[in-house]
């Protein structure tokens, strides 16, 4: 028996603020693995059909103001056969919510304050509740997405999801994260691993532009699992070598601003199909500003040239989504800034503006490194969204392969 | 009985390109309403036990190269209790398609054309296949999450769907998209109609800093669906006003992007804070190049002060994080771009940077429109994800509440 667990988010769809990815973290802190991520109508139905009855811990996280709350309340309630009863602790919990808030208690807080008999309350120092309840095998917490979450997943969800999977052994998977490669690249360099019985199996996932090779070890000790899984992952790792940028929850833009850090380099960046999406991956990692100052957004040609100083020449000559535009845009945001790295993304994200020579998902990628200057040409497939994904996914690649080169 | 679907996605995180969101329009436009998104590991017990036994359609999405397919098609014949066969034509379709990538068909192709016996393959003209087949009540459509998945789901899909849902009532859920409102203003003003029994329920949900109103209709034919449906709709459309901003999959950034093309208008972004996430929505609409031209990443003081123009005088007397700032960069960039609109926006993400006059998340946006200037300060909670993400969504709303003006 393994302990693992499903995150349920009731009521919203999948984004990047409702996709449980920090609870996927807390619970692998406490050696839980998360073998499904479901997001679910607040209707209580089909939240009930998704609870189902297994011996996993399901997280659930459903809205803050809204009436996914009492929908999970009622429906857990029924699920492990609880009575529903009000909870004092969270009575006071609300009042002093509300009081801090300068709002008047609502009507409904006695209903908001019901949970089923012998559900545990957390609360942090926000007066923020979640709640929680073992149920034979089962285990829930109900947590709320909002700003209290972080403090939640650490002070109470780990911890409990650590004292419940104790007696459960140990299910532990790694991820490791390649850039560059296609899914067949990656399946003949691990023909040997993929598809084997044993005690770690190896499979591989192509997500968002890139491939991840998924290693899942089952033991009936967490340390046994962590041995196994040390030992696939350094073989597996060896044959991956470089175009394994990272493991588990670690982005490409993550391990690129590590490497900034490290080498003292910073980065500026010229976007024009990307519109944005470049300089936001980078600055989404926390202290960004130690290497990233400015960038510039030139969807015309005339921004192209005003900010970046691309010359007509090449602009005439090579059109505005070329290999010499891309490099000139990387050296213009690069002398502009006075930084020692840039990357610069031009080209056909679509749907429209594909001609034969160069259809939609034609990108060009130019990259500085110090004075080097590189350009390369990629054809993505996929929807607008795709192809700018993919665009910032491949200048973020090549600058990391770059910066590797450098000590 | 009502006609309503799941997504099931094998084998990777919630992301842009996984979470469903064309799957679940395709259903929409059938009638079909999904009443849950599940991502699941790659994992035949656990793919097994999300499936289950309901009367739904069941929409698998499964990774491109990896070995998800594999395990889809063995769960799907468990589950059906049909026999994997080998397809004939899904064999020629793989031939095919490794014809045109110039590739060897690999060994384990044989292997790659067994499906349930009874399903329908269904391909496209890029020799993409998925497949479909109906099982009692229940239907099950697999589809690849690549590049083809946009014309199997008009081509294909959207029929199957159709046809499907034909004999099984109607389910239709609207979802009424407000800005600027919190969660409890939204329920006082639709009191009378939340967790109100009838025709058509109505609830409210938290997602993604914006508050929606989802309305549920369930009648015997569509057409009764579609009535009651709209008599809701209009009137908590009314008690919504221009708070609602759009309905369903709109976006505010569409929105935005509509009411600029209307009145022949241009938007340029000066972004600290958000780091690229404004102009990568803005630019996320297909078509944006008709309204959007540039935009700066302006993260230093030295890039506001050189790129945009902000005075020092108000970087010493207001500091980067201030309402002056932010309406010199909006004017700054508006200039420098010769746009009529300009949205900026200055503030601290986090996890660093706060004080105690300017914790994390304040947040000041500032816009022009043909050369009227407005800045406001906001109060975000959250991380750095949330702060950003609720940023661009105040600077798009308070762009659109000030277009609203212009005729």
């Amino acid at each position: 028996m393994t302990a693992s667990a499903h995150i349920v988010t009731v009521g919203a769809m999948p984004s990047p603020a409702t996709d449980g990815t920090a609870v996927a973290a807390a619970l692998g802190a406490a050696g839980v693995a998360v073998v499904s991520r479901v997001f679910v109508e607040d209707d209580e139905g089909a939240l009930e059909r998704v609870l189902g009855a297994d011996e996993v811990l399901t997280v659930v996280l459903a809205g803050g103001g809204g009436s996914a709350g009492d929908i999970v309340r009622r429906v857990l309630a029924r699920v492990t056969g609880a009575r529903l009863v009000l909870n004092e602790r969270l009575l006071t919990t609300l009042q002093e919510r509300y009081r801090r808030l300068d709002r008047p208690l609502p009507r409904r807080a006695e209903r908001l304050a019901l949970l089923p008999q012998g559900a545990t309350v957390w609360v942090t120092a926000d007066a923020d509740a979640g709640w929680a309840m073992e149920n034979g095998q089962r285990a829930f917490a109900v947590l709320t997405r909002d700003a209290a979450l972080q403090s939640m997943l650490a002070r109470h969800l780990t911890p409990f999801a650590r004292e419940w999977a104790g007696a459960r052994g140990a299910a532990m998977i790694r991820t490791l994260r390649t850039a560059g490669l296609a899914a067949a690249d990656v399946e003949e360099r691990l023909v040997d691993w993929l598809g084997r019985d044993g005690e770690v199996t190896v499979s591989t996932i192509s997500a968002d532009g890139e491939v991840w090779v998924r290693l899942r070890a089952r033991a009936s000790t967490p340390a046994e699992a962590v041995k196994s899984l040390a030992k696939a992952e350094a073989g597996i790792g060896a044959l991956l070598g470089d175009d394994c940028y990272g493991r588990d929850g670690e982005t490409l833009e993550a391990v690129v601003g590590r490497m900034l850090l490290e080498r003292r380099l910073t980065v500026a960046v010229a976007e024009a199909c990307t519109g944005g999406l470049l300089g936001h991956r980078l600055t989404s990692v926390p202290g960004a500003s130690a290497y990233f100052e400015r960038g510039v957004l030139a969807y015309s040609n005339r921004a192209k040239a005003e900010l970046l100083g691309v010359p007509e020449s090449i602009l005439s000559a090579h059109g505005a989504v070329s290999g010499p535009c891309s490099e000139a845009m990387a050296r213009g945001v690069a002398t502009l800034a006075g930084a020692s790295c840039a990357l610069a993304v031009t080209g056909i994200a679509g749907p429209d503006g594909g001609t034969p020579p160069k259809p939609v998902g034609t990108v060009f990628v130019g990259v500085v490194v110090q004075g080097q200057a590189l350009a390369r040409r990629f054809s993505f497939s996929g929807d607008r969204a795709a192809v700018t994904w993919q665009s910032t996914q491949a200048a973020l690649d090549m600058l990391r392969r770059a910066l590797r080169e450098q000590t």
